[in-house]
């Protein structure tokens, strides 16, 4: 059996190494094509010639790593997302058409780096949580025993977990990207909806439809969401990620909410119930507390999906086709895109109305908590199971995926081992809107991987840092390769600001900059041109002021540059005393940034102390301890 | 006929100086209601007795006038709010029911001591825009001539032109709250969807129904705006006004949206269209550019609303009671009703996923400009008009109006003179979700009234400001009575930032604190323990920079006080340059207060000139121009 492909930072590791080329890993891709040719994964795959092609020329461009996220990493796409040159065809051959244009996510990876490998399978028309609605066949787990690989994203999931491509997108509208993650034991990340733009992809509910992740690693995934997330003007679902929102909370600042016990079903499964429990209980212990949460509501906003008019937006968007071309629907499909039929127009808007009730009953949920967790399915089912009931087991599936598109939620599923007979067992944590990083920063956690506030690894440091050689860096240091000296550099609503004393990492008051979203951008000294002052304070630790007084008698003095919100400023600036102040502070490579400074009248309070020939607040501190 | 009750400003003058008594305004009111008997303005009113004990109560608790908004103030309320105590019909006797409970957003007017007269005449179900479908009768303009008054508020406006109450709430869906204002001359402000309460309103769209305000002055709207407005939690449809947005813009900092000529139809009404025309160029002389703006997608989404599947939102809530009581139901309100079953749920989601489209265009547009003006109704039409053709003369009225909470905008009518024939004319400025304080400045602008920023007029000074005797107040100073000296001192996220350069109103950089939503809170000195430099700047004009350099060398220096959202203060921050910073400022009253300082080496920058001796940068410019 061919090698697993690798994840996309192992990719990045073995490219920046030069133990690796994309060319070798073209190779790799087609060798694990070809052993698994003939099963159901794939609808559609990039002729071998082009794939080895583009191999090439990211070869030829690999001094552009730096600047390519996913340079090198072979992904697949599930086949109701366009691509120009192989045909979409959601899942039924009559409805297929070639695209002329590539969905807008999917340019986004490629731009970056990334080499489609090919199209996925999927359940019809995305309608489907089994994996087994296709004319192309029914997919199974990658963990075989006759295990469906769940739906409809079963291609994606399974080319991922099967290490045939590093990662895949799928799509979700009622549970898509998490059903088949959990049936294949990978990462499902399904964004807020309209962060990834849904522009070229076949609607199914096109006011729910999401595109989403899998991954053999969170970090993965957030690296993936990171270049695909983009507003596109073209889709009117298209939304933006709030810049305070790109950086994650800390796992341990937490409200987590945990399921009354009651309200679990597991469908008799004992071995999901224990799973889930595990894994649920080593969630408790990465959060700041948990709190209770009565489901019912959720699964109230679900049933909307397929139990009521919600069918119809389905049928919305495929009533022509369907009404030409019966006979290219699968009966299964037909059936249930035909319930919306049923449906008149005032139906609707009662279920509207009430789901705006369920929204508001979540809206409250979210001020009592953080994050949710749910098993992702409460049982799995083989090919047989399913199709000795294919509507009821598929609602089973749904239970607890169903709401999250309704109720505007983000959601990423992470794998939680395996139950004693064998199956695969997953968990989901659901946030609001726009609450995707920090879900992502849960998972990690719980993954134990190592990943940055913004979720994903953080960027290897570039070549014109300040690390000022005197100076001890921190464990979890982030550095940023680009610095730049005005206010906003990137344009993203963020700025630096150089921390001299309390705010320093591990000082008392550090809490105040990460709890405004505040990330470690680089550490580094002033120009000599300050001198430092300790400034007696109530609680006998003293105020580090930072005095300009020129070449002549100023020194070098150990600074740290935070990165945060622009709007946070005011608040923090609240929070300190006279003489402290936030101007303008000159770097010792000539950089200019914001900071904290002091006024020149501290140096003649009482009891002021110059301290500048410590080099630092922390210096100072260390020293006066040791002392 | 008895007088005109006056505005709630008016009313309040007069009640703070002892010239009136809410005993004396309540027998106004009850001389006016009696005046005008047998109209059909009101479906209900408030016994005697019982208005004559709450204006006695009223005049018990006289000494609270200043912590109630609506001391004494007259009011009504459409009959399709819940006041308990009167019955709600929704136009409709066989419909009508004692409400047990007092809508919320009725019971913050009487909680802020309002008087609440009566429940008025409104168009059946507020399904219409005419005031003729009532069975209680048509309602007939208040300027008479066989003119209807326009609905479906249309009781209320009518009171309000009247001069029988001081102002009353209407509602708005497809333009209820803006085409009774417009028949009647008077301001309508329909806010923001979710910002008053629709919890104890009879649903017509539930997505789309606003409570709307009627009065005679752009101010007295604001002022029931400010206190209507809050969020109940009980209401799923409810929302806040975010907090930096209860500031509106100043007008001269606006652009302006212009319709395009050819999108223009009055219906042959050239009156309306002289009236319109010169409307807009009195608009365009206030603000500080204008955009002419297509407004065909407008129309096409209210068409939605009573020519597309809308309608059936309204029978979502109505088909029970119109299966049971079809006789009870006028036949045109029937006949509009009953066109929503004609509606498949399909067609509801096709009909929404355009309307995304819409609002994705809305969205764009706002970007482009910050408010639209429209006609409110392109012309006007007598009840036999009406008569003639109820559901096509209907639409026309609908024209300017529909879209609005479709597109999920906020609006206010203000009146716009008469035509050469005599009939009234109206435009109504529309502005994206939340921009209600900035309509409501530019529409005071408008109508020649003098509002703060917050739309409404300004509170009286307190006693404790700080004018400091030797300096000029500004022409337009907004006092603030209750300057306290830390950070945030009202926790409404606004903070104090005093300022003594080329931020004071009338130098180069005030609009960097206007657009910022700064509002002038007091002008006064620092204490005297700085000094004011001049540094060179590339401009010439000089940057101004005061350093606290302590008792023995320093001087008192002018300041102004400025009120701004703590979140723009880090953008502020990164605008202005070294040596600038932004600290903390010891008045000359003792209080510390977050302004503009300088670091002390900026007296030692070359060229750097000691203005002290002039008091502050305003005279020292002075002085330097007249010199």
């Amino acid at each position: 059996m061919p090698a697993s492909i690798g994840t996309a930072s192992a990719l990045r590791t073995g490219y920046s190494t030069g133990e690796l080329t994309t060319v070798e890993v073209a190779d790799q891709v087609l060798a694990g094509l070809a052993g698994r040719a003939g099963d159901a994964v794939w609808i559609s795959t990039v002729p071998a010639e082009h794939l080895r092609a583009r191999a090439a020329e990211l070869h030829r461009r690999r001094t552009e790593l730096a600047a390519l996220p996913l340079y090198g990493v072979p992904f697949a796409v599930k086949d109701n997302i366009d691509f120009a040159g192989l045909p979409t065809t959601a899942g039924c051959p009559e409805f297929a058409y070639l695209p002329e244009r590539t969905a807008p996510v999917v340019s986004r990876l490629l731009d970056a780096g990334a080499m489609l490998v090919g199209k996925t399978n999927l359940d019809q028309f995305a309608t489907g949580l089994t994996g087994a609605r296709s004319p192309y066949g029914a997919v199974e787990s990658v963990f075989g025993g006759g295990l469906v690989a769940g739906g409809s994203s079963s291609g994606s999931a399974v080319a991922v977990a099967a290490g045939l491509v590093s990662f895949a997108l799928g799509t979700d509208t009622a549970g898509s990207g998490r059903v088949p993650a959990a049936y294949n034991g990978i990462v499902g990340l399904k964004p807020t909806r309209g962060l990834l733009s849904v522009a070229g992809v076949v609607p199914a509910c096109r006011s729910l439809d999401c595109v989403s992740i899998f991954t053999r690693t969170v970090d993965d995934a957030a690296t993936v969401f990171q270049v695909a997330a983009a507003v596109h003007p073209d889709d009117p679902w298209s939304r933006a990620l709030p810049v305070e929102r790109t950086v994650g909370r800390a796992p341990s600042t937490l409200r987590l909410g945990v399921p009354r016990t009651e309200d679990l079903d597991f469908f008799g499964d004992l071995g999901q119930r224990d799973r889930f429990a595990a894994g649920q209980e080593r969630l408790a212990g990465l959060v700041d507390a948990t709190e209770p949460v009565g489901l019912q509501p959720l699964f109230e906003a679900g049933d909307l999906l397929y139990q009521g008019p919600w069918v119809a937006e389905r049928l919305a968007d495929l009533d022509d086709f369907l009404r030409r071309r019966p006979d290219a629907v699968l009966p299964v499909t037909r059936k249930v895109l035909e319930g919306g039929r049923e449906y008149t127009a005032a139906d609707v808007f009662r279920a509207r109305h009430r789901l705006q009730e369920l929204r508001a009953w979540a809206e409250r949920l979210w001020r009592r908590i953080d994050v949710l967790v749910v098993p992702t399915i409460g049982t799995t089912f083989t090919l047989a199971e399913i199709e000795e009931d294919p509507i009821g087991r598929n609602t089973v599936l749904g239970r607890y995926t169903q709401f999250a598109n309704l109720l505007d939620l983000a959601a990423v599923t992470v794998p939680n081992g395996f139950t004693e007979s064998g199956r695969p067992a997953s968990l989901t944590l659901v946030g609001p809107a726009f609450g995707d990083t920090t879900l992502v920063r849960l998972a990690a956690a719980l993954t134990g991987e190592h990943v940055g506030p913004a979720g994903a690894a953080p960027t290897p440091p570039g070549g014109d840092l300040v690390p000022g050689g005197d100076l001890v860096p921190g464990g979890d240091l982030v550095p940023d390769g680009d610095l730049v000296p005005d206010g906003d550099p990137d344009g993203d609503g963020r700025v630096l600001l150089a921390v001299v004393g309390r705010h320093l990492r591990g000082e008392s008051r550090n809490a105040e900059l990460v709890e405004r979203g505040a990330t470690l951008a680089g550490i580094g000294r002033t120009a000599p041109l300050y001198r430092l002052y300790r400034l007696p304070s109530d609680d006998g630790i003293g105020l580090p002021s930072l005095v300009r007084v020129g070449a002549d008698r100023g020194a070098a003095i150990e600074i740290e540059l935070w990165r945060l919100p622009v709007d946070t400023i005011g608040g923090l600036l609240t929070g300190i005393p006279a003489p402290l102040s936030f101007g303008w502070l000159r770097l010792h490579d000539g950089r200019e940034v914001l900071g904290f400074l002091a006024e020149a009248y501290a140096a003649e309070v009482a009891a002021a102390e110059d301290i500048t020939a410590a080099g630092g607040w922390r210096a100072y501190r260390q020293a006066a301890r040791t002392g």
